[in-house]
């Protein structure tokens, strides 16, 4: 900053001409002139708060982060957050919130006005931890997000009985483990965005997530898109992202 | 159809009561009853083309096809088409339009209103004809769409110069190979679904594509999803659907 | 429901004409109109009982699934059950049934006639508790079933001795770890559907279990189909599945 | 042959005891032994003709032992034969049979009655010709075959308006490629032995056929077993065998 | 045992004819007329006593299969044998023997004679446990036994002092983790037969032991042979027959 | 640029003030603020000749970019570069010149003082064109090349006997196939930077390079860093790039 | 060697000392050492022809390696012979010899008087070039040679038959494709050397090779080792080389 | 020793000519010659104190390994050191150096001159413990080692206003896990030498830094090696190499 100020004073000051000014302007170091463009751009990015993700973190250590954070009187929230974690950030931070199921913990996280729908799916019940940090995600992201859980393949009337359903969101997170074939079956159903996450659920063959990846990408029908193995957080995110476009 | 019908009229008749009515009705085979229902939901998917996939079908294989369709008076859209199979095609239907670098040819297409705005990037130039594939199936669902190629990662100024462009789009798709970085970079820069196409562009430990997928999947930058190796079909029909959504 | 007697009443009433009758019935949602058709289709499967997958849940989820289900006076059969979630069942319903090696715990399961005959096979040892969960859904579906454990290709003669046995049942399972070769040696043997299961026995180049998949997968005898690693529970199913329709 | 002859004529002219024979008898070489079992058993085996897997031969080494082979006036079936070699072999054996989408040639096949029923699925078109090939091998076992071909989850009201047909048959095979989710969905809707038979039909991460496998061998639907990807002949035996069984 | 020796008797007798013996020999089942061939086959193998894999095995199912042995009198060899089952054994039977780093325990092993030499080699000191896997095995086979630790590719100059051993011993045994190069080293430098054990030594793209198997598979120096990943069992037991024919 | 001509301009005539200038440079679009830095810096880049990677890119449309490059009279460097593009650009350029085992060609490559040494060295003849590769780039990137071909670790007498050369150079590329043991053999030797290039040469389990790969990234011997599968010109730069920081 | 000659002279001529003299051997460079040492030493590995491994080498090429060892009169072996190739060093070396179906082509290699005997088996008649490969090669190195062909696991009879072949040799070269499981069978049959060789012969997820290769690692049968994928030359080699140690 | 100088004493006392002591010099085994060059190129190596690598090792295995190099007054350096080998260490050793982040600690190490500069870059926070390995290594190598962390591709304007630095150091480390596209970023941004170690920070398809490793060995930057997974050590190791290099 000082740099650059220096260097339009004396222009203004008639020291150097425009010429001059231009190539100081040029050798700067980048440092010095970013400031101004990034923090600028910065700021479109600031919907959601701050992520901690505390997977192999201990409590301690995101206490600290999280503590840190407060200091700037941050909205922050923390993903994959176990229930020793979660209980002491509780008790340093009583206000916070925990969703146990999603494994996440928000703190001092604003109200966000409800716009659109979001629809998250899974196959199986044992998914549902995965699909409800999609859930509580998109919610933050101002979201309304219906659910519908357990209507797997192997049971195709479960589905098929809720098209309404599946036509009244913007945009549907489908969540399976195993074979990951629900996405293509809701993807021939309807014509909406499938975000689809595979779940790490199976065991043997399913080389933990890799087959229901691999199933995703290679749907046969279009209109999905895949986040990696048991990212509820991505997929909610995108989600919600979608959402907000679709009700601007 | 008849079925069904006869049950009414029977009804009608008050040779049945409505009690026997419904009973007759669970009992009818499937077929008989979805026509309506399937015939209905069908008629929501109706806004994009028939579409053939011709890799590995001969040009002869490929025209049978088409001659089906057309009979029909459909609205089609080949995807990857060999040169052969264009010739093919044009002088049978020289009406048909062949995006050759895209390999994507169509037949009665009819004019759609350009309504919002997709991206299409490629970190290089040999990702461009995947990138093709995702630009004219985009504009064939009804989105304007930019290009932005050769933009990769190694020479991060020239991504850097094109905030603006990547700020005006709806959704954008990113085409890359080797490392497919890029997608993370974009994903850094603004707040827009990203759609992600790996490529098997690439030797050795690119192993045709995987290592771009497992980048791309791995992608630390949230708002991030990714469709198969080489679908630029895939990423175009996704984004021209997300696209959609937000202008509608 | 409620909407179709609607539509017959209407009729009945001669408010609304045939044509109209269908033409509503037609837009009726989906939801409304399968109930029928579903719950018919529904009973054509109620050959076996519920299922619950326990690996993964917590002796307590696992209680509240069976409350569930008990309420609704269900047969119920549970897979991958812990000793620890065996003991918490067993207090809450004495009566249940618990195959500690199979790893299978049965409540309220009725008595089914036996008829026909399943044999369950393994290479070695290790192999057994696998076998043993085939053994036990084997019979809940009705069959006779007999073991032949312990017959692995490095002392072929073991099952060069027991061809008769071989010849005596419908379908035979093979389960095997490391190589996975026996299936293809019982093939050879006798003439009859073998369902191969791979086992996650073994180390190193075994891979869990993968090696012995793809030697299975591969077998140079026709006659062999293979399950997923140590899915000793659809191996015993499909098994089951055929033996009754040999024995209709 | 000879030296059981030789100590069964020693032994009624009492140059030897009983004893003697026995202990002869046990030391004799495997080989001498075994004709007559193996014979026995091998007669168990001949419900099919001889099988020639052409793939990688030449058509004049499949000349050569197909010439072998009709000089002991066998039946014959050739698989995975190619056109120019099929053109030899019918130009050697004008009474040869080539079914050209199956690529299976027959020679001296005799009429076998036909019983019971095998359906045959496939997801798309282009796994027609794995299809075929399960097809014409479940024929030329004795059974009845039907085809119900492209319909894939991505259109599922194509396969739920076909429940009647699913239900006629003894046993399902499954043929698809890409993400391999039919055999899910069909095992759901009926209790019959579903064989499922994976194709390399896709691109990029189907990775030649591995992605429909591993979907298949995780299905959450019970009642399926899987074959080698594009394993047409391999799934048209099972089906057979288990028909056969059905009707026996 | 009884059929066949009735048949001799009737032949004795007269009753039957040599073609009626010979005849009805041919349909005994398989399991009455290998009695003899196979006993007398299996008394080749008796060459190493009785070998229990305990690796999944609890202490006390290890002692109930030991317990099973010893009422016959053999000879019996434990592999992978954990701290706590050898305690566990060795209260039992205070004769046997634990080698604590090989995890090889031995009860009522005869002592035999020692002739030629195998020598075994490794390239660290971490793969020193399964390096004394396979020398307590050549050992118990017969084989003086030799070693050389430590003596990777990173210094050659270690295995270049060391030729002459190298030349004198029968056959060598070659356990390197990591990138497994030492078995091409020493197939370059001797003209004897190696038999190489990748290890799981190692970590991140050492994938447990695949980098030093592929490495070892691809060896650029002809001589070499490969076990599974730490299988210093199979490589004692194979480098000991090897070494017994060469001093028959 | 004319952007902040202005805002210079109208400064100097004090049409606004310094802070207003700030203020306005800080709201200017990135694209009009990094002309000046990153032009400086590209020209930290513009030691090496401008590269273009010619596989599968036809003859003509490399002859394309050539000419588009070479009317801003650039250095031009070719790499995989067919026999055919070769001797069309040769007949467009008659003053290039063709690498022909290195498959470089390059066009107006200025001659740079040589300095230093890289030692290139290969473990078999198979490997010499990925070698190549890597002496031409780094030759003309300024440093002396030595080669040291067919030195693999079967025949360890062949390096051993080269330590002084080793010892000569700055930096040392050893470019092998099969199991890539090269590397660590040679970093125990000397105390140099290691660039390691597994090649694919090699059949079966070496999957392409794969094994080659992994055993130079799990190499024993610390000093080496390793670059993808055939990729000379990586090794090449980046061992031109360390060279010629140690003789600045 | 002038050097060392030098210090010798000076001492013998007392211009210096034994001290000195020492001094000096010690400081000389390795390469001056060490022509002894490994002259000496490589004369023990001349057991063997010169072999050149031909795969990806022009017919021109070829004939340019054989030109440059026959002017040295040494003993070739040429593997992976293409036809054409053969036809051009016939041309040139009228006497060589040419094993087609082993792609083996040797000049002027001396007759060795046999010894012992290996015994190559294949499960299927696909496996029989690989098997040829370690045939002549094996015979070349002095061993007699026996086949057995086509014995796979699926009709175990045909190897149960030969178990005295079995047990005639001091060696057994086991080659097999799928599944690979006829290294197990036989090493479950005899205690001898079994050297396994996967094939690539298979399709799907047999993935070239690699379901054979992994079967063969993890045979529960003691006494196999595996060589490359396809690698009849090594296996023939190690064969040749355990033979002549078993009749030394 | 001995017989080199009997051979001079006795050449000196005329008991042998020249010509005998150079023939007794060559047949003398290797260990007796090597003596003096491998101490001699040894001392080449001296710059580093011996490295102990911890992992997989007990507290008091480290113990006994530290006791022994300390009895020769040994520099030691430990990596991978858990917290309770430490403290054990610690006890004995009073004057060891425990870096708990880095998981090193150094017993003895001598103060080295600090010349140069390596920077050491990482790409997230959880990056970190991998990064200070390598700074720790590179310090007692004698690097100057500056630090940039947490400036990964999602936040691309924290490493664009960080270019001075990179410019400023010999050389680049930079760790980076998840799609480990960092290193690409920064080779485009500065000519320096990269080497690039993946991390295993990720989960799901990062397959445990799978992905990172394949994202690096594919980036599209020239300028960049890769070492293993996790390898912090290895790649401090190599910067403090060549930084030595550039500063000699």
């Amino acid at each position: 900053m000082q740099k650059i100020k220096k260097i339009l004073e004396d222009l203004q000051k008639k020291k150097i001409t425009i010429e001059d000014a231009l190539e100081k302007l040029k050798i700067l170091p980048f440092k010095d002139l970013d400031f101004a463009r990034l923090d600028t751009h910065r700021s479109l990015r600031k919907n959601l708060p701050e992520i901690i993700y505390c997977e192999g973190k201990t409590p301690s250590q995101v206490l600290e982060l999280v503590k840190n954070l407060k200091e700037e009187n941050e909205e922050v929230i923390l993903t994959r957050v176990s229930r020793e974690t979660a209980i002491l950030i509780k008790k340093n931070f009583p206000s916070s919130k925990f969703y146990e199921e999603a494994k996440i913990l928000t703190l001092g996280v604003r109200k966000r006005r409800k716009r659109g729908k979001v629809l998250v799916i899974t196959a199986g019940t044992s998914d549902i931890p995965v699909a409800e940090e999609a859930v509580i995600i998109a919610e933050l992201m101002g979201a309304n997000v219906e659910k519908l859980y357990d209507v797997g393949v192997a049971g195709v009337h479960r589905i098929m009985g809720e098209i309404e359903r599946l036509l009244s969101a913007n945009v549907i997170v489908v969540v399976a483990g195993m074979e990951g074939a629900l996405p293509s079956l809701v993807a021939g159903l309807v014509d909406k965005p499938i975000i689809a996450v595979p779940t790490s659920i199976g065991y043997g063959a399913s080389f933990k997530g890799l087959a229901a990846l691999l199933g995703m990408l290679n749907s046969c029908a279009p209109g999905v898109a895949v986040v990696n193995i048991d990212n509820g957080f991505g997929a909610g995110y995108l989600a919600g992202l979608i959402n907000k476009l679709c009700e601007k």
